[in-house]
């Protein structure tokens, strides 16, 4: 069983897997990878010379031998362990295991990044019968002691021993009740004292074993217990969605305790440097008196605000810090100025109050909101705390999608909370609320009449696309985070939730069921989700569109008049000063390639053309082009669509004047395009003018077992030439005649599915013709270019054949990806979620992430990016001017942007609303390039 | 337009695009791809001093000048054959359009491989109203002239002006009416010289032009009329059939004419230096007396046999060459001796006897069926005229499957054409007559009543498996040579003819009718299928077993009774000591393993275990293990499983005991087992003890749009871990009894569908721990390997990090090809005839073959092919002892088999009945690599 890379460990003869820190200890390798973020905070605020406790960290390489190795610590631990101690001993003056003068300590987990709330801690370890009574004495207070006893047996009976703290809160409560206290710090002595008591039997019949009164065992099995939450359940979950992997392992933080529950001039607090929701300028938090460890965070009693303004926003008339103990309170500003000096950042701190004493406990990068940390990169560059470079890293790509996205109304939602009625994949993000319908027909007959509506389906296909676009949001039973729902949300910039299977859709009584819950809502009825979340309420909620948007786009807003406009403008007119890559928009539509314009794109990277086909005027025409039995008939189809796709032309070319427009050539296959119902099926029959068995045929003979494989993309063009015919003549005369009106026009046509060289050199040879008949016609020539998509693996391998007809190569990167991992997008729900969530696996008897990720969401590159550069260098042999650019899904998400960046790509295309997180993803890239050189 | 690559063309400053041969000539270069098979055969043997008329050849490289240069001759070219002309002219004594003493010329095509009839010919060009005064009086023959006259007046019509020839014969059929003649050779002078008017009447009413009198025009026009001639429909049809690529190119072969229409002591004659047939050692052949050109191969008049064997052979009471003029058929003889010796093959000439001289007009490869290949490859052998190496070259290595098939009586076959009903895909060889059933059961009941069945269906699908094992043949309406049902049927060795698109069922009239014929055959009336032609009749043929599998596996014949057998044996023996690579089997049965192994297989190769599954008695708990609720209930079913899949296992370890045999993990989408009609999905309701809804439920929840690209393969042994366990507890359990009963076993577990090193990861480590609980509990090991399917384009890419896990990979070439092009092979058949037939290019206004082949039948070089080498790089690199195959359909294909040998494979796999072809395949490739160096 091969250990991951280890950097550390591997080396040497004598690895070392712990390292001191405090008064005398030099400072460890401050490499958070390897002492874990919260390891590393202390070893550096320790170093900074702010207030910390000594102690030690086992680092994350301990964690992940113990992992891969049948949950055994590595040899030299438990000695290095032991010298730690030592030291920390020394540096407290106090013994571990003493009775009359207990040191005790921490046991935390902290991993590279943070993962709030996700993995366990153990406080006052070294705790037993006996030492309680000199911490008593030590501190001067019986009280205290006995309440950490308590504290610590459930702590460890959970953490350890696995044993449901529920038992613990149960015996908690009765004690409450039986001494008539509200809160725990209302317990007397005696109450504490027999709490233990009470604990300790619940320990011992819960686990069969006496509760464990060595602390040297204590604390090796507390390591043990950490490490373990490295993969518990919501451990694993979070990395799940936050695409961390599994082997980083979580570092163990020892520290000496200090106590917070010492009386009324001790307490212990947590904070941002500033205001994480809204970015503002204040200490932000809250602390209580008298309390240890997660008092604070679980909500026991209710906090104090830690400032006036803090007391301001939570409406809170309790005391707080700032008023109670102005010099602490100084301090712990002052601790915030020094750190975000530090850390060019703003900050999450813990702390603890001991006896008038100030610790921190943690400190790390604070999370924030999208408005957040525009606001802060913007305030932090005026202060001069950061420059531009970091300013753009201090964004996270994917955030500043929340400011452009409607929102519900906060209360609102929290009230309907009862409404909540299931949840499912958040695909496309903003909030919709609207009558629920079951069908494009209705979604349109519900916009004609001007009511809001959201859209329901099983699952979509092209034919909703109507509906779609006539729906507030659009919410499946069936499909994923790339399926055709969200695929299409996303570039309408519809709030979408997918693959909700809990869903039953009844048709015949126009209602669907939550399997779960048994809640019923009617066709018609009000519904809302929140596509950033994934939650679905049967409720209507009220929504608004962003003040990004209502800018930008609706015009309903000044630019002057919207702070968080120019924070927004600011920091994307950086990104776009430090990023090389051009960023695109996939738009099918004038409407939304004026949108895409206006949120940055700087062209059209991908129009689908088939979309335009969906419109119920031509659908008719598009069928008998594709169906009629001759090829006259289906020739004489094509050219009565002519007129309707150049007109789509028309308007986006005009709207991207002097900008490049890519125009992808038909790619679905043709049952796409089928019609259904019966009823449908005479109608074109009639228009055919032929039998309704003979359409039934025709569509029997096209249906394919394996359509992602089939007869489509340049097939059909090679098939069905008069289809690029028409199309092309379409496009030309459409930048012809945008020419002739005095607008630059910079038309690109796309080949899709290309597999062999001929394949494109026998649509470019259409093309070309085609194109010289414009020309002549018009008696105007325009440039325009001929390139393919790469999105099959064979294409990427014959780049460089490819290459001799393309001006450009634009990769698919959704085909790409299905062919190279041979995984169908549609039908990848049945095992990519248990493939990312992880599977049991036999040789180490523990839990195994089969794909690090989803890589139809972030692009795989070791398989499809190796494809990528295969084609990228081959191409470029054969053509050096040759541009290339990706418009899968991928191109708007922020870690394949930057992988683009670094291969070399000149651009990337994405749906609209991505086109901000494309520009600072792209501009991350830059800033992290120059920074490596 | 970039040309095709040109080796002499390219280079020099004037091209040559003509070469002379004949007396005081200098031999050309004797390179058939730039003279084609008859310019070199010519050149040839003139240099090895036969008689052959002098002339000269335009090369094939002008022809491809010409076909890509918008149909115009490449620069030089007419200087070159006016220069060519004037040496014949001296050669011949006689000048080219002279009107006393006319030079005549023939104008033939020849690419550089032999497509019999599939091209045009233009005889006697330099004729016209004057030279055929000058003919008549230089033969001292005036019915000759203008019987030379009429002939080059219709071919000239039908080559070069595109005349139907339909037209000729018919004047041609009312002259002999007129002349109350039964042949063209009773016509009388007088009658020719009518109908070379009549002749040159139908021309110019046709053409609207005057018939040309201009010999030099005559001449250009004709080499144009050749030229075009290599893409005229047959032609390509032919290059398609035989996978040769379009832009070859024809050369033209202009020679001077001899006369074989100059009276009783002249003729024209074809033959083979040995019986095209079946090998025998005897000239073989027919001559016609007073005639030429083409008449012995139109049919015109009965031909005369050659000798006194061919006459016993045909029964013919004609007078033979051999008799008439034993001279010149003694002289034929030496000359077919000669060719031998230098070809050391068997010729195939054509000739013509000039006034009692013979002219040696062509020589050839000659075709030859398998039967005829083999044993003239051992007589030559024998006879000292080829040594081993050329000998294991001399038999293609696809006609070894003709020795292996059964086959029809050819008379009867013969007399049943008036019941050919239509033609499909020739998918699988052999013939097959039986009852025609629509469905596997009823296969099933006719076999179980011992009447012989030919299985009729749309298409087949796995559950078929069964009426496919009970059928004598099989017929479907869709799919290609490598659909499931040409897959399983080569693999079964069963006859199949695919893809009948003209097959329209009628299943509610249990009829199936013939859509462009209106025949009818009702379930249960005979059919018979020949699935080396691909005819189907609608009677019943007689069949025998071949001589082959008599010996081999039959065992109705001793070895020492065949000649037939020794001939093979001995060839395959050759093959067997020059080969490399190690030939194994596709086999999923106990028979089928030890017929492959009979046909010298050295172990299998693939185990496909999901065939077993489709027993009817296993059916139902293989359903049970795939879609009960209960995880539970599932595992039980797996448990009742073990046995079966235990006895597969223990019969396959038995017949290949010493042998490795590869066993692949269950593989194809679990709706594959899906119960389809009602009362199967009520019964397994009630196996699984739950509702009839919940089965309908399931089915749909796990049906997939791309099930190719779903949830199949590996997915789900990592899915459903014990069902990998089970398989490998069946295979390990029966290798160490297979052991314990002293055979030696060597057992290889094959992981299929293999992305991520991961995967096989998880896979290998269930695999090990099952293997080992196994071995503890049985009290012995037997040694196994653990590999993968490299079938994905990932895996390719990533074999050096899936190597960490495997022992051995197997490339499966049918996904892989899939995967590369994103093609299903199900859906192939609505474009890729198409690709391969050609289409229209507009760039050269000519037909342009997209896919220069079928990569499901021959494997893609360039783009799979490069996988496969990075795989094979990139795996050995980790793993140096990593043991490489091929299991794809590509295993048995002898292009492909090659390939596998070149890129340092170590075995290939294939259908039993192909483990000849491919050990042939394999030798010739082994020879031919030792040659190049």
């Amino acid at each position: 069983m091969p250990l991951p890379a280890s950097t550390h460990a591997k080396g040497g003869e004598n690895p070392v897997w712990v390292y001191s820190f405090g008064p005398g200890c030099p400072t460890p390798p401050l490499d958070r990878n390897l002492l874990g973020g919260k390891g590393k905070g202390e070893a550096e605020m320790t170093a900074m010379g702010l207030p910390v406790p000594p102690g030690f960290i086992v680092t994350t390489e301990a964690c992940v031998h113990y992992k891969y190795n049948r949950l055994s610590f590595p040899k030299g631990l438990v000695e290095q362990v032991e010298a730690c101690l030592v030291t920390l001993e020394k540096q407290m003056g106090c013994n571990f295991g003493d009775v009359e003068n207990p040191l005790l300590i921490s046991v935390r987990s902290g991993a590279r990044v943070s993962m709030p709330g996700m993995m366990e801690t153990v406080l006052d370890v070294g705790l037993n019968d006996k030492s309680v009574l000199g911490l008593a004495k030590k501190l001067s207070n019986e009280r205290a002691a006995y309440d950490s006893y308590r504290r610590f047996i459930a702590m460890y009976s959970n953490v350890v021993s696995g044993v449901n703290s529920a038992a613990y809160e149960d015996a908690l409560k009765a004690c409450r009740k039986r001494e008539g206290v509200q809160f725990d710090i209302g317990l007397s002595t005696n109450a504490l004292k027999e709490l233990c008591q009470e604990f300790k039997h619940i320990h011992n019949q819960q686990t069969g074993q006496e509760f464990p009164q060595e602390p040297r065992d204590q604390l090796f099995r507390a390591i043990k217990g950490v490490f373990h939450s490295w993969d518990c359940d919501k451990a694993r979950a979070y990395r799940r969605f936050h695409g961390f992997p599994d082997d980083w392992g979580t570092a163990v933080v020892v520290m000496a305790m200090v106590f917070g529950n010492r009386g009324d001039d001790s307490g212990t607090g947590v904070g941002f440097t500033r205001d994480p929701a809204t970015g503002e300028h204040h200490f932000y938090g809250e602390y209580l008196v008298n309390a240890q460890g997660e008092d604070v965070v679980a909500g026991i009693r209710t906090p104090h605000p830690i400032n006036k303004m803090q007391a301001l926003i939570t409406g809170s008339n309790l005391p707080s810090l700032e008023e109670t103990m102005p010099e602490i309170y100084q301090q712990l500003e002052e601790v915030g100025r020094i750190l975000e000096q530090h850390y060019h950042d703003m900050q999450d701190v813990e702390f603890t109050i001991d006896n008038g004493k100030l610790y921190m406990l943690q400190t790390r990068t604070g999370k924030r909101t999208g408005f957040a940390a525009v606001k802060i990169a913007f305030d932090m560059l005026r202060e001069g705390l950061i420059d531009e470079r970091e300013a753009v890293k201090h964004v996270d790509a994917h955030q500043v999608t929340q400011l452009l996205t409607p929102i519900f109304d906060m209360r609102d939602k929290v009230m309907a909370s009862g409404k909540l009625a299931t949840r499912g994949l958040n695909a496309g993000p903003g909030a919709a609320s609207g009558a629920a319908v079951f069908s494009s027909e209705k979604a349109v007959e519900y916009q004609k009449q001007g009511k809001p509506c959201v859209l329901m389906r099983e699952e979509t296909s092209p034919e909703d696309f109507a509906g779609m676009v006539a729906a507030r949001g659009i919410l499946t039973a069936r499909g994923g985070a790339t399926s055709h729902a969200a695929v299409v949300a996303r570039g309408l910039g519809r709030p979408c939730v997918c693959g909700c299977g809990d869903l039953v859709f009844d048709h015949a009584k126009h209602e669907v069921r939550i399997g779960s819950n048994g809640m019923v809502l009617k066709e018609g009825e009000p519904v809302s989700i929140d596509g950033t979340t994934g939650q679905v309420f049967f409720c209507s909620l009220q929504t608004k569109p962003s003040e990004i948007i209502q800018v930008l786009i609706d015009k309903t807003k000044r630019p002057e008049e919207s702070e968080l406009f120019q924070q927004f403008k600011t920091i994307m007119d950086i990104a776009d000063k430090y990023r090389r890559l051009e960023v695109r928009a996939n738009a099918d539509t004038p409407q939304d390639a004026a949108i895409a314009r206006s949120l940055g794109a700087q062209g059209i990277g991908l129009v689908r053309t088939e979309h335009m086909f969906m419109d119920k005027k031509r659908l008719m025409d598009v069928r008998a082009m594709f169906f009629s039995d001759s090829e006259d008939d289906r020739k004489a189809a094509a050219n009565r669509l002519m007129p309707y796709q150049k007109e789509d032309f028309l308007g986006i070319f005009r709207a991207m004047h002097g900008l490049t427009v890519t125009i992808r050539l038909l790619d679905p296959p043709r049952h796409e395009f089928l019609p259904h119902t019966e009823d449908e099926q005479k109608a074109l029959a009639a228009h055919m003018g032929t039998t309704l068995e003979r359409v039934k045929q025709i569509g029997e003979s096209i249906t394919e077992a394996n359509p992602m494989l089939g007869h489509r993309g340049c097939r059909l063009g090679i098939a069905l030439p008069y289809v690029t015919e028409m199309q092309t003549r379409a496009i030309i005369e459409a930048a012809v005649e945008v020419s002739k009106e005095g607008s630059e026009v910079l038309p690109e046509i796309m080949v899709p599915l290309v597999a062999t060289k001929k394949e494109l050199e026998h649509q470019k040879g259409l093309i070309d013709k085609t194109a010289q008949d414009v020309f002549k016609k018009m008696g105007k020539e325009v440039p325009y270019k001929v390139g393919t998509m790469i999105e099959l693996p064979r294409a990427a391998l014959q780049a460089g054949q490819i290459a001799e007809f393309a001006d450009f190569f634009s990769f698919g990167t959704n085909d790409l990806t299905q062919c190279t991992y041979g995984i169908s997008r549609d039908d990848a729900g049945q095992f990519l979620p248990l493939y990312v969530e992880g599977v049991f696996f036999e040789s180490t008897h523990s839990n195994m992430q089969v794909f690090d990720f989803e890589p139809f969401q972030t692009l795989d590159q070791d398989g499809v990016g190796e494809l990528m550069k295969i084609a990228r260098e081959r191409g470029r042999r054969t053509n050096p001017h040759l541009h290339l650019g990706i418009c899968g899904e991928h191109g708007g998400e922020g870690r394949s942007v930057k992988f683009c960046h670094e291969i070399g790509l000149d651009y990337c295309s994405c749906s609209p609303f991505r086109v901000p997180v494309a520009r600072l993803a792209a501009a991350q890239a830059a800033v992290e390039g120059q920074s490596k050189k």
